[in-house]
């Protein structure tokens, strides 16, 4: 079996008895020995592979505990024209694009302002200089119109002859010909048409979006199922087919639409089941809205308005839902953001206690972007994990302040979680935001945006320590998968799950936190990332 | 992380480049090292455990590929009186059991002969003496009558004042009262009221009959649903929990219920999700009946009769379901006895071919008792698993010379599918027959009863090796699991999963092979079962 021995590094661990290491050697899929390098190389023995770390930092395996990969995959797969300017440089993108996609597949695209090339619309004899045999569509960057080529045209049916529809309009050249722009209601001719993703297409997001969370130093993911019932499973299904193909280098915790509760009952599904690299997660649901589009689920009304939102699900139905999925050994991970939905959410598992069977997993709720005072402890009471996302509260800050007023003061509110012993699962929400957990650690850490916006950070006394944060990527995810004994922190006996880093995220000032990434990452012993 | 070392052994790995070995090193769950102690003791190293076999047989752990666990510790756990013909005897049996069994649980049990006790007819009097606080209850070895102590009729309501049912007799003193007996229809006044086994009884049920495998050196098994839909998925939930309360000592593969396909291609569930310890198989259909009831599905009429048995499953729906399951990545496992069912299974397998997704685990037939001569190599070349227990062979040899006539030239016909080239998979249909995969060894080998009938063996033509049978309850199973690269043999790598027996398979005569039993057994590197 092969062994590894990471030397001259500087190893966080994330075990308290044995918090920095200089060495760490793996056999097979597992940690063997953490220490000084004498002791972990006797350990390992001479027919080691001796890799030297140069005295870099070295991180437990981060764990993003809430990320659509599939979907990130497939956002990523488009071309994105987000800023530029550069009409030639669009259209090189936009032909490299082309090229690489396999026969027969659309090419998407996406963030195109023409505003920035001269004004000048761009046109589908633009589009066809540079993707001449395969339907190509771009949204502009408002989502208002959308550029496409001839083939997309001709597969629409949109000629000189077709009508503009009520409330759109097909933009046409002197000769009444469709010059390959469609405005507002415009667009659903084409989105008629357009074939959901493929198998292949799908298979190849998900091997691009794993890729680029291994860069990060990513080594497990929770991936909630498709959002929309009427997808279906495809997620679990594409995981066990790149599984199948032996591509999958991730280790994945995938969720249950709550729509397929029956189905998991009669089969007998309890959470938990599967191995180390794919498992079954608990029940999605939804409590209420979000934040941006008023429907996160408040107490009192919104700041300056008169509504609190929606309850997606009511607190009565949750209490059935929850009930019956925990009394089948499902443990539930149920969005909320609003204060409302999240003590529904909290009131639902109190009731289930009675009846719940042994949950291999515990419960969690999702984001939990805005809490009452008096429900923070009651996550720690309930054994209910807080599974947020950092990166919503620098990207949110504003509206929240505007929406949500002075009951910010626990909104986002790790450090009160932690304090009060909650366990905190951190994630993106990717594609909703970056993928990139230094992101999130910078944004945990500061609670300001890149920029350091506020210069204080926005109700700082909400910021956690690095090492809190990073635990909350590590150590946290792995108590929500009951996997605490075997990943999560750099240990003997443990998977050898790890990321050599860039920076030291201890060292370097926090305000630079998000410029970490791996240069290395390994998952079960495997060299699965490595920075060229 | 724990090293053991076996010395001093005949190691019998079933790897064709190192057959037999005389010690073996085990670190954590993995065999690490096989070969001469010396070699076996330097990779070791010097911390190991080490056992001394005293030259004792090892043997890769088997595997009972048809097993239906729960139900046979149900069975295990009720008293068995058949044969006693003490009747003091008989109660002490039943006092033992009663004080064994959780609160509140009946006591079940079966196989009593009064005629064996003199003629006189047992009374709840007799059986209050030993079972006075809980429900008793114990059929008769014909299933007749039923055996109830006052208990029982305190809850079924049964007094002086009960009428007898139609066809049926409440057996009564000189003053009308009850005395226990309950005979024909009348026993349903009790079986009415009688509860399903509860959870913890399953449990209780499941581990007993773990633990009588272990002590067979069976370390693997593959579980169909309860047969009944109605049933529910109560195995797959039961070894969910059992494994959640640390006690899952076996390896298993649990099939789903044919009820149940659409649950799981609702979930996006696939065959092969799970570890090693807890895996989803196939989805079990039945193609035809018995062959003790006359309903195995056959080509021609039964001898001397004019019906052709039962197909549960006609072929055109078996052809739909089949290419249902497999264009779901699931594969199947069909029940089919008669020589049309198991024609009919293999032509919807083939017909399933052209979009059948990938199937991580094989299409398998189970007990294939009866083929016709040409589809014989369609097993191999359609890749299907031939799923038998030898036991049947011997067990109904008498009644399948009867109904098949000469057409059992080509029944349980091992010898004949694996020459060409078809994998089998060894199991016992416990609680049907034997649980003891050493009594299939011995069937699958002579052909004989245990007592030499008949004297060479019924077509002894059919009849395997002892390595032949042994590797189809070690090396065939794991290839219907897609784990012949982790267990069925013994070799560096692999899981440690191993048997260390009283006798030695290949030295005894085959005629003593059903005498072989385990006296140790290991399951992934630790003892699970070691015999007093």
């Amino acid at each position: 079996m092969k062994i590894i021995v990471l030397r001259n590094g500087t190893i966080y661990t994330l075990n308290p008895s044995q918090p920095v290491a200089q060495a760490l050697a793996i056999r097979g899929e597992r940690i063997i020995a953490v220490g000084d390098e004498a002791t972990v190389r006797a350990a390992a023995g001479p027919q080691s592979e001796v890799i030297d770390l140069h005295g870099r930092a070295v991180v437990p395996g981060l764990t993003d505990a809430h990320v659509h990969i599939v979907l990130h995959g497939l956002a990523r797969q488009q071309v994105r024209l987000t800023g530029c300017a550069d009409f030639t440089a669009a259209l090189d993108q936009i032909a490299v694009a082309a090229q690489r996609l396999p026969p027969g597949a659309w090419l998407r695209g996406n963030g195109w302002d023409h505003t920035l090339w001269g004004g000048c619309w761009p046109t589908r004899a633009d589009l066809d200089r540079v993707c001449p045999d395969r339907p190509a569509m771009l949204d502009r960057k408002d989502g208002h119109s959308l550029w496409v080529n001839s083939r997309v045209l001709e597969l629409a049916g949109i000629t000189a002859a077709t009508p503009d529809p009520d409330g759109g309009q097909i933009q046409r050249d002197e000769h009444g010909e469709p010059t390959g722009i469609l405005l507002e209601t415009a667009m659903e001719l084409v989105r008629a048409i357009m074939p959901p993703p493929t198998r292949a297409e799908r298979l190849a997001a998900l091997r691009l979006a794993i890729n680029e969370a291994l860069s990060y130093g990513l080594t497990s993911l929770h991936v909630p199922p498709a959002t929309n019932p009427a997808d279906g499973p495809d997620t679990l299904i594409d995981l066990q087919a790149l599984r199948a193909a032996g591509d999958l280098t991730i280790r994945v915790l995938v969720h249950i639409a709550g729509a397929h509760l029956d189905h998991a009952i009669g089969l007998g599904l309890r959470s938990g089941l599967g191995d180390d690299w794919l498992r079954i997660g608990g029940l999605k649901l939804f409590a209420d809205g979000s934040l941006g589009s008023e429907s996160a689920h408040m107490l009192a009304p919104y700041e300056g308005r008169d509504h609190t939102g929606i309850a997606v699900i009511p607190p009565a139905e949750m209490k059935e839902i929850v009930t019956r999925a925990n009394a089948h050994g499902i443990s539930v991970v149920v969005h909320a953001i609003g204060d409302a939905a999240n003590r529904s959410v909290l009131d639902a598992i109190a009731a289930a206690r009675p009846t719940a069977a042994h949950l291999a997993l515990p419960n969690r709720i999702e984001h939990a972007q805005i809490l009452a005072p008096t429900d923070i402890p009651r996550f720690a009471e309930l054994g209910v994990i807080a599974s947020m996302q950092p990166i919503h509260c620098t990207a949110d800050m504003a509206m929240a302040e505007r929406l949500w007023g002075t009951r910010c003061t626990t909104s986002y509110a790790w450090r009160s979680l932690l304090n009060a012993g909650a366990t905190l699962a951190f994630g993106s929400d990717a594609p909703v935001e970056t993928l990139d957990p230094w992101a999130g650690i910078h944004a945990a850490t500061t609670r300001q945006t890149t920029d350091g916006t506020p210069v204080n950070g926005w109700y700082p006394e909400q910021r956690l320590t690095v090492a809190e944060a990073l635990a909350a990527y590590c150590i946290g995810p792995a108590i929500t998968e009951a996997a605490a004994e075997r990943k999560g922190r750099l240990m003997p006996g443990m998977l050898a799950d790890l990321a050599v880093l860039n920076n030291d995220p201890f060292q370097i000032p926090v305000s630079h936190l998000y410029t970490v990434h791996a240069e290395l990452t390994i998952v079960g012993g495997t060299i699965v990332f490595e920075r060229n």
